[in-house]
């Protein structure tokens, strides 16, 4: 039976602010570049209004998307990747590969582009 | 504004499977080896029985982990890695980089190997 190590507590604190619900696909969405609240909604199937607003808010405090505001009329609200965010792009990549290889979608399904 | 993709349902089926709360920690316990309930459930500070319990059968109902009954007395269960629980090797290692780039513990913790 092999030595079991404590798990890192980094590791475990990452992998879960990534894999948090409806978190993984927002960042996905803003890796194709800065994108307003109506189009990361549309861009995201079942996720919520409540739910988005949620996410977007724990996303700026993890210091992973930043807000700009553009002071057009009516103002408008833009999220974009900070570096921290953007450096997430090796893991989003694996998972996308992994997905790829692994994960089968219903019949019904067409898979829009990874 | 760029254009908005929807987002690839493989990605997005994914990265909440293995981002799932608890999930992520117990397959990284996983890649150090076949394991007992017990050392899972050791090497993961926080992790209740109900959780662990739960979270083995849905990682095992989604093909990353499998089960071995050893015949001894009392009977033992180990887990272990499935190939597509091991092929998740890429992803946890760029959450590992990732998070000992950006993840700061609070100061109390001491943070045990990745």
């Amino acid at each position: 039976m092999a030595d079991v190590h404590r798990v890192c507590r980094r590791y475990h604190a990452a992998i879960e602010l990534i894999g948090a619900r409806w978190s993984g696909a927002i960042l996905r969405v803003l890796f194709t570049g800065r994108h307003r609240y109506a189009q990361i909604k549309a861009a995201v199937p079942g996720l919520s209004d409540t739910m988005l607003a949620e996410r977007l808010r724990s996303l700026e405090a993890d210091g992973l998307i930043e807000r700009r505001v553009i002071p057009s009329s009516p103002v408008q609200v833009e999220y974009h990747l900070t570096d921290k965010g953007r450096d997430l792009e090796p893991v989003l990549d694996a998972v996308i590969s992994w997905a790829h290889k692994w994960i089968e979608l219903p019949d019904d399904a067409h898979a829009p582009a990874g």
